[in-house]
């Protein structure tokens, strides 16, 4: 990987330790806060290149993530170490492709993950040419480092009747006004009995952003067990619209499957 | 306060910056993130001085939370720097005062806290004399570093219906298998209509912790509305058993009462 010089300068390197109110019943960190961790890490790397929402903001634009897919061997335990990196693999004119990889203490990679963002105008909710703003220069912070998972997959879900429903309330809006990306996920893993938890772990979460959803709506929660452990679940907002979509696959810590990541 | 040359080894700082996930929609640290903070400072303060979980669990102890009062002037905005200070203000037999600072990215106060702490054996459930705990180290960790917010007080419930219920799920559990005590913050907080944190501010959270509750457990919300912008809450599990009560004071912003912090 590091054949290449330009990667050191293009990859961002961040530095965590799982704090013990950041874990789950298991002791490893939520995938809630590692989801937080992620976007905040994207959110830092972009800002040093100059494409932070701070400086779009001035210019009325703004990152909206469109999927996310993360996939793990295992997660840190609470006081541990761990390591996130980050770095744009691809910037098309409407999406750009950012990647992630999550590293355990001694420095391995432990997990991967990919997002897909598009950049929009606060005023006209329209989409920018990610190629050619700011001069053009995102294109520049592309490199090639592997991320050896899939990337995120089409999601289609065909139960006609929720398994759950909330109304969203104070803790899930953000600073945007809208629930917070990563409060879909909570929800979403809020579906499972504890046992799943106890018995099997998380081993790729895809999302799926469609719309927003605001305070005082009706989240509605749409499950298909594909069998193989793998479920796909989409909210409704009201009823009626989607607004995200996800896949979740589990598996038994013993018996890794071949397509193990690293 | 650096009058006292013991103080600063005494007291515990700990920095930090407020992330853009761990805002609300005002811009605003969250007072989740702020309690989670604070019991994770509470924890590597005792660590430090051979007091945290890590050494007692050999011996089978561990901290349980009686109490939290948290008093605000105001809380960080998103990537703005924070310290929070702790130190220990007293020791009983059955009981410990730790209190807390909270100062902005200038080093002023801007809000404090108080809570209580006992501390059981995971085999007995009984509490352990902390007096004669290792020694009587324990006292010696004590400081008069000032803390100018009242007690945590006694508080009452007369609400015989509740405001709202729920399930205690995934997201609610912590490594100990209890629900988080911080979460239970959250839900009394979302107990309030967006446009009450859109009109006012919480000038006081108080906690009393009575008993655990766990996984699959209905947690059923009484509300009293004690005027003065008061509202007293209490959460019972399954029907009966009191987990714990709070009170929370809001404020509008402009017009701040005499008895403000600092």
């Amino acid at each position: 990987m590091d054949s290449n010089p330009k990667i050191p300068d293009k990859v961002g390197t961040y530095r965590f330790e799982a704090e013990p109110f950041h874990v789950d019943f298991t002791g490893r960190l939520t995938l809630g806060v590692l989801g937080n961790h992620l976007l905040n890490c994207a959110g830092i790397h972009a800002n040093e290149r100059g494409f932070g929402i701070a400086t779009l903001n001035e210019e009325n634009y703004t990152w909206v993530l469109s999927r996310l897919a993360i996939e793990l061997d295992t997660l840190p335990c609470s006081y541990e170490k761990f390591t996130i990196q980050t770095w744009v693999e691809n910037v098309y004119r409407l999406f750009t492709d950012r990647n992630f990889a999550l590293l355990d203490k001694d420095g391995h990679p432990i997990g991967y993950a990919r997002s897909v963002w598009a950049m929009i105008s606060l005023h006209t909710r329209k989409p920018a040419d990610l190629l050619t703003l700011q001069g053009g220069g995102l294109a520049e912070m592309a490199c090639d480092k592997p991320c050896p998972i899939d990337k995120p997959s089409r999601i289609k879900v065909k139960a006609d009747a929720p398994v759950s429903s909330l109304r969203a309330r104070y803790s899930d809006i953000d600073v945007n006004g809208h629930v917070n990306s990563i409060r879909y996920i909570e929800h979403i893993l809020d579906l499972f009995p504890l046992t799943v938890y106890r018995e099997k772990r998380i081993r790729r979460f895809e999302m799926a952003y469609v719309a927003e959803s605001y305070y005082g709506d009706e989240l509605s929660f749409y499950m298909d067990d594909e069998g193989n452990d793998t479920f796909a679940v989409e909210v409704r907002k009201n009823g009626q619209e989607t607004v995200c979509r996800a896949k979740i696959t589990f598996q038994r810590p013993a018996g890794q499957s071949p397509q193990a990541v690293s």
